[in-house]
């Protein structure tokens, strides 16, 4: 099949049909589709779009271009859950061990990623000892064993998104509803998990510029995920503020001990526990939402969850007293208060802008070869709706040796806005999509 | 100036500004836009199009991507032709020198390219001798002594051209209005003439697909051309039919010269002889197109022009006893007839696969290293309208030992329809755009 014909095709607004896509996604793999061919289609794409079963059919072959995960001698319903990415979105650190504790297998391969942090994994290495390397059987038995792993992608699962995110990220074709969507559900959908609940943000941090946006890609991705046989819910939930207060790696790993012990309540439990509890309802584990989010609220009030959290870090080599004391995290040298320059309250934050200042601080890669401080990050001190007196604190940098810390100052302190009217409040769960 | 910035922009349906444009030019041509980003803005432009400013942009940014001639030491008015290709379409070696001998000087840069014949470069070198290497001094000398000459690219005329059509002819890009028209545009602006003509084909065998997007492009061009300050005209021209009836390299090259003898009248000759009257009255060396084309007649009925060609063969080390004597032109070895299977009447001809039907036979490239039999071609013995009778020569192969006689044999057979009715004759110069 000749890539010109297919590319063609998508030009002039084409359906194209499974093979072509086949064709196209081997293509990619091989080497037969070269780099400039796939750029066209993926810019014809982006402008003229893809149908529901382009969509699909590009997803599952996606999925089969790598290795593809049987987790079928795990016994148990097996789960994963995904986040499109915000500002102190700690949310599968709170998760995954509670969701364990109840049954359900939470089996997920994490990819480091660029972003305003580090990914998941990289927020697990900040805790001495911890390591995110598993072979696939190892990790099959930890999953079996203590319920729940959370590992890099050790084997090459959908190959082809590699590329083609690659490809994406130079050519000013990302945003685009049925790539975002295969992207994200072809790595799903390679894991073999039985349930998947995904948490697609919507607000001034998330990769959707708008919050239309998020709906559709939430919907869409809980169609075509639901389409290929697996069962997928979705939330959107706000990012208009970070999600949790501490934004970092080593700092994420706090608050979500913090959480874990029942010591924090606030949107970060709220939203852990709303995908949890979509997990638990959507494996059969309870009937309801409301009663899966009891459910895990008594896991951590009996300290079960924080127990689990502390046996997985064991099994991944982890020291598991962490769980018990955070002073064993690594810890930044410069503390530095970004402080109210007027009285009134807080009307708005720039999430995005908050994000690149944890960035600048060295919580988060620019490119793929960056070394991150796993310390550094902010501390948030107030959220959208508080009132302030000019002096006080609105947030503290962690900061080391290597931060731009006057940078980081100066586009924290622009991110949070301060006017005379307390706005109205927002709601932390915008959507579910099922 | 970042790619994905430009990219982004055309993706979204906006205008690019001359800064833009520049730095896609010079960017394709530096390395710095690289080729899978030039071919994601490709597409981007393809489905979004282009205003005249950014095609005038780009046409001269192209124009100006490597170097430009200066033939302001070469006395009186230069003039360029162009044509965009078709089957037995000789018009260049009739019209050059006959404008030459009226005082206009033709100085014509030529590539090879991929067609169903060699380019004019081809044919010029079935002349036993004669070479179409020059170095631009020589060829200016030749031009203003001679009148005329007929070379290829010595100099690196819109390289970033090259690069662009390399990528879209990969990449289902070619078939883009603007980017057809900057194509052509930027290495008719840096060869350096005043005047140019261009001949736009359209019919079975030309590059536009229909007639409407053949006048498009003619009216594109010359807009473009005359915002870029020199004189363009441009004829649309039927390509339902091969225009001359000699079909080749040598073969075309000897019915140029029965043109230039007087000793043959028909399409071929009139499409020249407009097309030279157009650079005349543009030239300012006549009033009209008509008075044109009676000095260029007179010009072939006084000999002076198979004279001037001979003259210019000379001047590029051929044989210049050829223009007197075809003979010395190489020869196929294998003549073979295709005869009409019915009676009736040419209804109609599949131009580009008699087109196809020369290739295989060896006149013309499918790649771009393929070695051309320059001896080769098809010699066709009627036209649409004629009437047949069963057993009739259609046409004959001038076939050699490399050819491919059998499948050029029966594409020619269904090329040539015959069916009962007479069919509506059809104008020869369809539309003149000034």
């Amino acid at each position: 099949m000749n890539p010109c014909d297919i590319i063609r095709k998508k030009r002039f607004g084409g359906e194209l049909n499974e093979q072509e896509i086949r064709a196209f996604v081997s293509g990619v793999v091989d080497g037969s589709f070269a780099d400039y061919q796939a750029s066209a289609l993926l810019m014809a794409i982006c402008i003229n779009g893809m149908t529901d079963r382009e969509t699909l059919a590009l997803t599952l072959a996606m999925a089969k271009s790598g290795d593809t995960l049987d987790l079928s001698d795990v016994p148990g319903v097996k789960a994963d859950k995904h986040s499109t990415g915000g500002v102190g979105d700690t949310t599968s650190l709170i998760l995954v061990p509670l969701v364990a504790c109840c049954g359900v297998k939470m089996a997920k391969m994490s990819g480091r990623g660029l972003g305003f942090t580090g990914g998941t994994l990289d927020k697990l290495e900040s805790i001495p000892g911890m390591s995110i390397d598993k072979n696939i059987e190892s990790f099959k038995k930890q999953v079996s064993e203590v319920g729940c792993a959370i590992i890099g992608q050790t084997a090459e699962l959908a190959p082809a998104d590699k590329v083609l995110y690659a490809l994406r990220d130079v050519t000013a074709t990302v945003d685009c509803l049925p790539l975002v969507v295969s992207s994200i559900l072809s790595k799903k959908l390679a894991a073999g998990t039985d349930v998947v609940v995904l948490d697609v943000k919507a607000g001034s941090g998330a990769i959707m510029d708008t919050y239309d946006k998020s709906v559709q890609l939430a919907k869409t991705m809980v169609r075509i995920g639901n389409m290929s046989g697996k069962r997928f819910s979705a939330l959107i939930t706000d990012m208009d503020q970070p999600l949790g207060s501490y934004i970092g790696n080593a700092l994420e790993v706090e608050e979500a001990i913090e959480v874990l012990a029942g010591r924090v309540e606030g949107p970060l439990k709220t939203v852990s526990l709303t995908l949890g509890a979509h997990i638990l309802r959507n494996a059969g584990v309870v009937e309801t939402v409301e009663k899966g989010i009891a459910l895990l609220d008594e896991k951590i009030r009996n300290g079960e969850g924080l127990k689990k959290f502390s046996e997985m870090i064991a099994a991944q080599g982890g020291n598991p007293k962490v769980a018990y004391d955070t002073s064993l995290l690594p810890k930044a040298k410069y503390h530095i208060d970004v402080t109210a320059d007027r009285e009134g309250y807080i009307t708005a934050m720039r999430t995005g802008d908050i994000g690149n200042a944890a960035k600048l601080l060295g919580a988060g890669r620019e490119r793929k070869t960056d070394v991150l401080d796993l310390s550094v990050g902010l501390v948030m001190k107030v959220r959208v709706g508080d009132s302030v007196k000019k002096g006080d604190t609105l947030c503290t940098l962690h900061a080391g040796d290597k931060s731009d810390r006057i940078a980081a100052h100066n586009l924290v302190r622009k991110s949070i806005l301060i006017g005379p009217d307390k706005p109205e409040p927002r709601p932390l769960i915008l959507d579910v999509v099922e």
